[in-house]
């Protein structure tokens, strides 16, 4: 397995431990539960899908939240335990209860994640007959062994980590996440684990991960379906022996800035392993009437599917750029819009700069930026895509068979 | 050229003459302007993109529908003079001038209408040479020349006829159309024209082509993107010598019929024929709330690239079709949601019914229908559109090289 999406990471925050075990819930040969345990218990926060069909995990982990506390999570990919009604809500409790067993822990501090196929019944046989080598394995199991083993169509784990100093402390702020389809704004078929173990006080952990989570996960879009089962959780457990940071300290911007640099990394990872993606487009609009207009406009590129394919061509076909602006619904002038790709102006004012050209050249890079100036305001946003192609299609064509 | 897809067509409506020529603006050996001439000054109306970057004809074309009259339509594919600045205008003008004054007419009862290339200058010089032959062909070219000259990445000419009885005279309501990509609600990169010899009141044109669109070309996306040069131009030019027909009248109903049936088998059309498709998918909704959350959801489904790559893998994974509603921002409940495939139903209250061998035969149909009970109301609506495929990405990825 490369590892080179590692991306900081030696050690990882303190008094985390790991376990992975196969349960035949996916392919045979691979890793598919994995359990991360804090010895502490920990300060928790957690963003979650606003798909209204939710998940079974995800509506037990939306209530266990509440309690801002927890010790364990266990995570499964294969079947996403979706639209999967009372049996699945079962089945997700069963999961965590089994491991809280094991563990001595209250069930309520146990949270329970899936990512996979929807409308499976989950395999429970075989889920079952796993938890006690699975909480026998922590201490032996790795990190990385947990990214991968939370990975459904991901072509590599994603791991990301920050060292801190915050209320005196050198503290660490490690994830690790999944992700590849279904990606879109607020969140998508995403499961992202954040540790740390600095202390960080309930209401600045939660404001922390809310400011995180918009300016990344909230800010990429793969193929613009959102899945029912997205789920961002972070554990602070405070092992790292600092003086609980509090909002507005010093030491709480030290600690959110860490935090959201790992998740705009993470996010960034999952955009770059976008299902069949071949490049990493990066859009930005400048100059909107609002920031809301800014995003909207982006995203509205972004999710083109023509945009898309058009750049998979190398083509720098920038009229697609100016249709998707035209039907965003912001606010926008067509005879003042500024194209450009990278630095190659391909659209002054509205009308062809006549490079085309030259705007060929940078499309074959792997790493492409679109830069929209609006001029009707100053407000913008950036958003995170890549390209649509026929291997996209191939995935997700025989993504059960 | 196969021609099976001239639905109802023996003799179009009186008084309509066309003629087709090349101009090589579009592939060398394709003709690629096309003109429709009324012998009689017609009573018109339009509806456009509302895309708020329009092209350069639409613009003009949007401004001489306010006088609810016209004689003749100029329509080339190729170049979609969109994007185009101040020439564009200015080129667009140029085409209906000239065959304004070749076929003696005042410049405003031209119509011009462009497809094709966004963003590229319309190459006049070829142009304007070809007019004078273009209006000498008047008579000689035929309906289907003129269904195949405005073809763009189209692979089968559009034309759908009916006959109809109303005012006391035989009619006939005709129209030709080009679609293929940039498929999306509110139109696309769409052309239509639709042409009576019925005399119709002007108010009652407008409201028999207002309904007729609502109920085709607004409910068919392909891949969700909405063009700059969408527009449908209606002529009627009364020489049926039927009494004239108006708003309320027992004829009004007739014609109004026979129109929305033209327009409704004319946009089946366009989805059959959408870029790269290999399915044809009718999707209903039932039971929603109201009219406006049947559609919303219908659509969902329908631009769900999910969806579409599952069905072209003959896979029936209903769950993204759950996950489509969820993120629709309509009101469902995930207990009570029944979906089919045709007549299979492959959830029930939610959950799986353990069908999906059955539906996966189905799903080897080229033309399938989803159906989705909300349960939650009464309201109902459907959508068509296609499958996406590897296909669909590289005519995308390849549509300017």
């Amino acid at each position: 397995m490369k590892m080179k999406n590692v991306s900081g990471y030696k050690a990882g925050p303190k008094g985390f431990l790991f376990s992975s075990v196969e349960a035949a819930i996916k392919k045979l040969g691979r890793k598919d539960i994995t359990l991360i345990y804090s010895e502490k218990e920990a300060t928790m926060s957690g963003v979650f899908t606003t798909n209204k069909v939710k998940a079974a995990p995800v509506r037990i982990d939306m209530n266990r939240i509440l309690s801002g506390r927890g010790q364990a999570i266990i995570a499964n990919s294969g079947n996403a335990n979706a639209c999967s009604g009372k049996q699945g809500l079962k089945d997700a409790r069963e999961m965590a209860k089994l491991v809280a067993k094991e563990l001595k822990l209250s069930q309520g501090s146990v949270y329970v994640c899936s990512t996979g196929v929807i409308g499976m019944p989950m395999p429970m046989d075989r889920v079952r007959a796993k938890i006690p080598e699975l909480v026998a394995g922590l201490g032996q199991g790795t990190l990385s062994d947990a990214a991968v083993a939370i990975m459904t169509t991901d072509t590599f784990p994603k791991i990301v980590s920050r060292n801190v100093k915050a209320g005196g402390r050198q503290g660490t702020v490690t994830g690790i996440c999944k992700g590849a389809g279904m990606i879109c704004p607020n969140l998508a078929t995403m499961l992202c684990f954040l540790m740390t173990d600095l202390a960080v006080e309930r209401r600045a952990l939660a404001g922390a991960l809310k400011w995180a989570v918009e300016n990344s996960f909230n800010r990429i879009t793969v193929d613009g379906d959102m899945s029912t089962n997205d789920t961002v959780l972070l554990m602070a457990n405070g092992l790292a022996g600092n003086e609980m940071i509090r909002r507005g300290s010093a030491s709480f911007a030290a600690f959110s800035s860490a935090l959201s640099s790992v998740a705009e990394e993470l996010s960034s990872l999952i955009v770059k392993d976008g299902e069949g993606a071949s490049k990493f487009i990066t859009i930005v609009v400048r100059n909107a009437k609002s920031r809301k207009d800014a995003t909207e406009a982006a995203f509205a590129i972004a999710r083109s599917t023509l945009v898309k394919t058009a750049i998979y061509g190398n083509d720098a076909n920038w009229g697609r750029i100016m249709a998707a602006l035209g039907y965003s619904g912001v606010s926008i002038n067509e005879g003042k819009t500024d194209i450009y790709f990278d630095k190659v102006k391909v659209a002054s004012n509205g009308i062809s700069t006549g490079r085309d050209k030259e705007a060929t050249t940078i499309l074959k890079q792997k790493e492409i930026k679109i830069v929209v100036d609006l001029h009707v305001g100053s407000a913008s946003s950036k958003i995170l895509t890549c390209d649509l192609t026929e291997e996209y299609v191939r995935i997700n064509a025989e993504y059960r068979t």
